[in-house]
């Protein structure tokens, strides 16, 4: 949600003591009088939008919209357990279209082994919406926030970023197992997956945990696809700038404790790079190492809501 | 959901031990792996289907989409928790319609002590659409579902019906603190809230129960609404053809013990009437009595999904 919205509900609807997490993080977490707590995600997508279903077919945008529910489960290190999908259906071939959107999800329902627990289908004259919530558990190690990065953790990412756009952005791995291995053998101050782009994720880390972080430009993984784009958008963009900007990578920016990050990278226990690109400073801010190891402010790229 | 979608989607997404309860019943219950379950209920409102805002204002639309999906959880006795609400807002004064709609809700928000705990805002080029999930927590006195009904069990409703398009399908006073309460004092054996329509819902209810029942259509109580719009609509339909099929009422249909109607009955605990309507048989279908109290079938009228 965007913030000045998130202000204005705020405003209105002030914290419950039922949702330690709400408003502002991947997903919510609800504590159930009953006992137990909910981690909760959810998100809308609409043709045309988030997708255009004369560029993908909906088997893909039904892959796509629970995806990247599951990267926010991910970026909480929760475990999935449930989704709800409701969708509004063009009227013209609404059930062929149900058939595939759901098509989609299903490997992923498998292989997190989640349960299709409820929803809403509708039809309608206007554009396909989807929206799924997902619900999930805490994991055996606990929640892991945006907001707790300590000044000295260094900047911890999955994979490699930047041109996701040559089809990545619809081939998205949520990294829901690996979150979930390495909160078991590692200390994870705070996380977050990367949709809106890895400059401006790591800057919502920073500002909900109250610090800064320099990175270290010389180490951002690039991945290939962004300097295949940097060639064939032909414009001043550099690979690295793709990186940095592009956003729906769907990896995870991690703040580690050094000793811990130093044994995570050692140990590389994962089938996807895990690298150091930088650390969090007490110095607010989003900042880059110049030659000479001084700091100069990181442009935020990437998708503003 | 429309029963040949619910099959098509069991066949490929078998039930899962985390989901006693899931397509089919009002809301989900959710097993929670770390402990606890969570009942849960989603439902999309669309703009020219579910209300038209050429005819309501935004804060209606609001408060009735938070107030049905309320009403799904007070179907099962539930105790409402957290919701989350995502929109797609015409883009032209979004802003603007995002205030309305969540004015219209946190009367209820407030009301049922409820969490706003995340959501998804958009705005796009198509009409509004509203997704709220509701998250709930069994009740004290343990779940109420649509399959429990035995013959032998009294048909109680809540209130009264028909004629609910003079206003009160906007009004809707969802049955959730009532349902608790009833709960607490009484053996329900089955539940459900009348939005398809009173004789559409109870026929859920026996499908579901695997049973049938009889309603004695001199007991069915018909609100003035229905009589006003039986005049009003001047057609053929008497206000006891509204009542059993006009839908929206948002009342309760129960399925309670002899000795336990008898009781409720005797006692009206609630502000709004209990009355006695019939009775769950062994024999499936839905009938009526006839003068000599032989029965009938009774026509299926309301809503079909």
């Amino acid at each position: 949600m965007e913030t000045g919205w998130i202000r204005w509900l705020r405003e209105r609807v002030p914290p419950h003591p039922n949702v330690p997490l709400g408003l502002g993080d991947d997903a919510a977490v609800v504590a159930l009088p009953g006992g137990g707590q909910a981690v909760v995600t959810t998100d809308m997508l609409m043709d045309g939008i988030d997708f255009r279903l004369d560029e993908i077919n909906p088997k893909q945008a039904g892959y796509k919209a629970l995806a990247v529910n599951l990267s926010d489960i991910a970026a909480m290190a929760a475990q999935p357990v449930a989704l709800f999908v409701s969708v509004a259906l063009p009227r013209q071939g609404s059930r062929a279209l149900a058939e595939s959107l759901f098509d989609g999800m299903i490997p992923l329902v498998h292989q997190f082994d989640l349960a299709l627990a409820g929803g809403d289908t509708n039809s309608w004259d206007g554009p396909l919406v989807v929206n799924i919530t997902l619900l999930g558990t805490v994991g055996p190690h606990g929640l892991l926030t945006r907001s707790g990065a300590l000044p000295g953790d260094r900047i911890v990412v999955t994979g490699r970023f930047g041109g996701s756009i040559l089809g990545r952005h619809l081939d998205v791995h949520p990294r829901v197992t690996e979150a979930l291995q390495l909160a078991g053998s590692y200390r994870l101050n705070a996380g977050i997956d990367v949709s809106d782009g890895l400059s401006r994720d790591l800057d919502h880390v920073v500002s909900e945990s109250g610090c800064g972080a320099v990175v270290d430009l010389d180490r951002v993984p690039i991945h290939p696809d962004a300097i295949q784009w940097a060639v064939q958008s032909g414009g001043p963009s550099t690979p690295l700038d793709h990186a940095l900007g592009d956003g729906e990578d769907f990896e995870l920016i991690l703040a580690v404790p050094q000793e811990d990050a130093d044994r995570m990278l050692a140990d590389q226990p994962l089938s996807i790079p895990l690298t150091d690109i930088g650390e969090f400073i007490a110095k607010p801010g989003l900042w880059h190492y110049t030659p000479d190891r001084s700091l100069k402010p990181l442009p935020r790229t990437g998708y503003e809501h």
